[in-house]
């Protein structure tokens, strides 16, 4: 089984949550790395038996931080509609909520489309050197990350960059097939942007997350293991909060999603 | 009283609910304008009892179209910590829950702060036509719009637009200083990107709308009741789904807020 799949198995209780646990393979500083902790809150709402369709939005609120071990997950279909349904988690740790979430699924049609937005010019994924595995934290050590610009800090305390964006190319390390709920986690997979624009680690801490899904099942299929595009830079630092917006792309120049995160820093 | 202000009066009930009702000063195409919704569920947790700070993120789930008439807001804190407080929230009609909501707020503290992203060179609002009132549904008319590029399609059909950008000038109609509260209602007053992007009207409706404050208190003061500069535009429309990415700039170039929305069109 691979390592993300362990890490976001749950288990149906007679009470109608679901339970799971933090795996130490995507070990954070301190507690479980967000992006899986996102993905086990979608993925309670795709196990859940009234679901319909495909996810097109969800939104984490990170309430405080997870211990490592156990977690229960409460998973309520909120609304249903003919294609829509509306979803209300909350996940619960020692009897008080430590995250809540919203999702959306939708059966999607065929409609009109068109793209909009375009990817950056970027170098082919095998000509980008990979983050050395064990250079950080061990969910780090879970993704092959090949950074066009915007990695981690070499030097601590180097010069303060004037941008903080980071292009990189991403896949799951071992490798595997990308679906809805590794792309929700990848969505999160970005260094914090002010490690990034100012060089150095400052405490800091993920506080909302909100992911759309742009890509239906054929195109994650059609995606495969192979590494997908990641884009991401803030708009504002400012008095301990700051955003980030960030696009993953098929690697044929598809955005398959786009999330958005407000963080807090402490100094 | 500012018309505003009365559409998003909320009683508190004996049930510890709050009671509100749609204003026909803001009536949308059918039901009210999503922003009085999302500004009224603001609204309830800056009024609870227990609300600490200022909003940070706001997440509004548009679960079904809301009815002319009364409504009741249901306002939970699910979580205060020393500096943040997480709200879980929902909008209930007839018995059934109309819109869900989370909402985070804080007490900021003075940070390291470093503006990112620039706002759009914009000519003086007073050089550009405001949108004539009566143009459109009513609530539009709530609005003082300026459009610098991307207003509402003149002639049904006319020829597809290659991008759906928006840049105008907003103010409350009467004038009126700017609050969070406004704020938020502001952050969905962009028209339909669909509406921009293929100049003609599509059936469409705000599934889900995620806000990030970045303004505290005594910004929005400053900034009073001359106009903000509003951006929009989305990335991608996709078998049903658009988002939409939209930031409100003050006048002297601050990100107050940025916003995104993913939307649900038919054809």
């Amino acid at each position: 089984m691979h390592p993300f799949d362990k890490a976001i198995t749950l288990k149906l209780m007679d009470d109608g949550r679901f339970r799971g646990q933090t795996s130490p393979d995507y070990a954070n500083m301190i507690g479980p790395f967000g992006g899986t902790t996102a993905a086990s809150l979608l993925q309670a709402a795709m196990q859940h038996e009234s679901r319909i369709g495909d996810p097109i939005a969800l939104t984490v609120n990170f309430a405080a931080a997870l211990a490592d071990g156990d977690f229960d997950i409460s998973c309520r279909p909120v609304r249903t509609n003919r294609s829509t349904q509306h979803w209300s988690l909350e996940l619960i740790q020692a009897g008080e909520v430590a995250a809540s979430a919203s999702a959306v699924f939708a059966l999607r049609r065929d409609t009109w489309s068109a793209p909009e937005a375009v990817p950056p010019e970027m170098p082919s994924a095998h000509t980008l050197a990979p983050l050395p595995s064990g250079a950080s934290v061990k969910w780090v050590s879970r993704y092959e990350m090949r950074f066009e610009r915007g990695g981690l800090p070499v030097h601590q305390d180097s010069e303060m960059q004037n941008n903080s964006e980071t292009r990189m190319w991403i896949r799951d390390e071992p490798a595997r097939p990308l679906d809805f709920v590794s792309l929700a986690a990848l969505c999160d997979s970005f260094f914090p942007r002010i490690f990034v624009r100012r060089r150095k680690f400052v405490p800091m801490g993920t506080v909302s997350l909100t992911t759309y899904f742009h890509a239906d099942a054929a195109l994650l299929l059609k995606q495969g293991d192979r590494p997908v595009l990641g884009v991401a830079q803030a708009k504002s630092f400012r008095n301990g909060y700051f955003d980030q917006a960030a696009e993953i792309w098929s690697d044929d120049g598809q955005l398959l999603a786009n999330s958005n995160q407000i963080v807090y820093y402490r100094e």
